[in-house]
């Protein structure tokens, strides 16, 4: 910590006997932009602290007459203008107001003007995260981003600088922890869908548009970052696959109790390299092993494996959000500028490839439920398309007790490219005894 | 990479246009001081990435005309003598001989003539960290050792940077392959600890002399430099209780298993800030709930949690030993090296306090196991010492079929003081019924 005292006073003090003087320039100044749960439980641990390198000089947000926190210390300056923010004389700011815009024009200009910048916005990371680096090492200063990826998991750390030895290929997780506590809740209760997602709603678990979360996108976001962090490959949100986890019934999950597995939405990539770098990307509701860790992560918590070729399977699991432990990983960023000289930007190296492709598709087994109106033949018809494209079929499995007019019934497949199994489900679809489309999930056995 | 250049670069190449000169001048040379399963690995991995920032130059082993390696490049200079190290051009010494002597001195000499140090020496950090790590900075250098806790895990690393935030106050793990597979083997196949051991050490997971890895010597190294990377308490290892997994039979799991529980050997250690700072620390063979993650570490892995105030409990899991993943450590550890500007140890700062009291006391339930010449009044005799000490029990379980000469039943205590207990426990044990002596384990919950 002393060493970062010299890089960071501007002047000397010229009094350095003058407790205040000395104690004031020792400390990294730091500007709170958004004071939703994570920017006060920042601003709470930060004032806790007052030994410490770190000091909360400002904080900035809409209607701040309403937000103040007449606990916090009495020098601490409260704006509702960034552009004060911009002018003051804090060292780092960090952004807490998520989403791409204005957030990222104030990151952008934050680092012009010469401050560090922590963020906890995987919208911006992922989308930017790349030339906003760029931009943070061209000016000296650092931009840190540990908190954007499941919460206060030190995922990032753990995979860029504690695997940095290894070759990783693959990483997994349970990046989204209102998909996790739907899941988890119809596992153990039997609920639908539907009365799950209500449930979160009413904790406040999800939001009243709860698409971000249960169709994948917010999820996609952390696998991008973590894709260009540890497999070091460039990729674009929209090129990643995802599906709702909204289409998985009660039924899915008795049907996967039976074989010994439960559903979570899973995000994985897998890079392979021969001649060419091809990316195996998705975030989707996957069936996974009862008895694997990715299913032990209960309620919100979160999980991240990273798979390399010299350590094997790493994994990293925690409390991947809410305000405490969100707030934990941007306080932990602030250390590590407070420990560095401030002069370099290392994390999330700007030369990762762009791979030759990126697709959805993994060569694994597959589960297949189906809602049909009974009739004989199905099963036969199913059989002949699936043999047609060299599928074969594992399992049959059928509970008792539903309608004929509504009888639900799952296949197993054995490992098959799900590139194939999608031409022929389309071939599938079109077949006249449905109830409802086919539900196809992957089955991911490690 | 491309900063450290200039600072490794003592004079500007002459030529920069030279390829050779350019390359060389810009890599961080590495010697090697230590040619087991670890080092090799680390050779392999070194040398197999030729366009990185790191440059493997030189070997320092015993007896390297059996050691030599003709696939390795041929600019690497072999030697038996670690002064041609200390003389060498190498940048960093990577030190992988273990023990503490001659470690201890050759990691002195190599920081003292300006080398950084890499180290995965568990012992000499556990005993000698803090003033290794206070050399490292007088000399402008940096010593790392994430190598030393749980091989190709990142928890150092985890703990100390990427929950710097957070108020951490307790720290659990698995921390022993070897005992963990002992513990495991025994579960599954209902095997004795002899046998375990003896394929444990068939395999080579387990040396002919155990006594490190089961008595909990070599968890305990680990568990000191966790103490200091997380809790940032400075304590020596003689304080900290060990307790042989030895005492552990096949009967043992065969109770926990009724209890949904199984037995591992469980590092733990618990800080209390009060006005004292008193920390509870042991390392020890514990019930732990089936369902736990824990438990879930299967044969040699490792696991590490680390609870805080903030964040709650983040847990790292994987392969704890094994050339390969520990390789990943060590060189994850240089490529900090590279990344950094070499002047700089701010890893396990010496600045940890040194707690008030410490102590293997821990107020949770406990297991006791008994083996008695059966007779009426055992369990009158035994409940009454323990409502002597107030300890409460919880339940009383006997399996059928033992003969009345040794006749096994456990009793499950609700939660008392370790301290209390052993006392109840040097009473019970003076009675004149018991074939062995009782096993007392603790049972943790959470």
């Amino acid at each position: 910590m002393v060493k970062s005292r010299s890089t960071k006073t501007k002047k000397p003090a010229k009094k350095p006997a003058a407790k205040k003087a000395v104690s004031a320039g020792a400390k990294l100044k730091i500007a709170l932009v958004g004071f939703g749960t994570v920017g006060r439980s920042v601003a709470k641990i930060l004032c806790q602290d007052t030994n410490g390198p770190l000091l909360l000089t400002h904080i900035c947000n809409r209607r701040i007459k309403k937000k103040k926190d007449a606990s916090l210390p009495k020098h601490i300056r409260w704006t509702e203008n960034f552009d004060d923010v911009l002018a003051s004389d804090a060292d780092v700011v960090v952004e807490l107001i998520g989403g791409l815009q204005p957030a990222g024009d104030w990151v952008r200009k934050a680092l012009r003007v010469g401050k560090s910048v922590v963020t906890a916005n995987k919208l911006l990371i992922s989308e930017a995260g790349p030339e906003l680096l760029d931009l943070a090492r061209k000016m000296g200063k650092r931009l840190e981003f540990g908190a954007s990826v499941a919460g206060g998991i030190p995922a990032i750390i753990g995979i860029q600088e504690g695997l940095a030895g290894d070759r990783l290929y693959k990483i997994a997780g349970i990046l989204n922890g209102t998909c996790n506590f739907i899941l988890t809740k119809m596992e153990k209760d039997g609920t639908s869908f539907d009365a799950a997602l209500k449930e979160a709603q009413a904790l406040g678990y999800a939001e009243a548009n709860p698409s971000a979360d249960v169709d994948g996108l917010d999820a996609r976001a952390k696998l991008v970052i973590l894709i260009q962090a540890g497999l070091r490959l460039r990729v674009r949100s929209e090129q990643i696959l995802c599906r709702s986890i909204s289409s998985i019934a009660a039924v899915d999950f008795m049907y996967a109790s039976s074989l010994d597995s439960t559903i979570r939405q899973i995000s994985l990539a897998q890079k392979e390299t021969n001649k060419t770098v091809r990316l195996a990307a998705a975030v989707q509701p996957a069936l996974i092993p009862a008895a694997s860790l990715m299913a032990h992560a209960q309620g919100s918590q979160n999980i991240v494996t990273a798979t390399g070729e010299f350590g094997g399977k790493t994994m990293f699991s925690g409390y991947g959000a809410g305000g405490d432990p969100t707030a934990v990983a941007v306080i932990s960023d602030l250390y590590a500028i407070a420990r560095s000289t401030g002069a370099s930007a290392e994390a999330l190296p700007g030369t990762a490839e762009v791979p030759d492709s990126v697709s959805g598709d993994f060569t694994v087994p597959h589960y297949l439920r189906f809602i049909v109106r009974d009739r004989p033949g199905i099963v036969a018809a199913l059989a002949t398309i699936l043999a047609k494209y060299d599928i074969s079929i594992d399992a049959l499995l059928q509970k008792p007790g539903f309608p004929h007019s509504a009888l639900s019934f799952v296949m197993t497949l054995e490992a098959c490219d799900s590139a194939v199994l999608n031409r022929a489900l389309e071939e599938i679809g079109r077949l006249d005894f449905h109830v409802e489309p086919p539900l196809c999930l992957p089955i991911f056995l490690d």
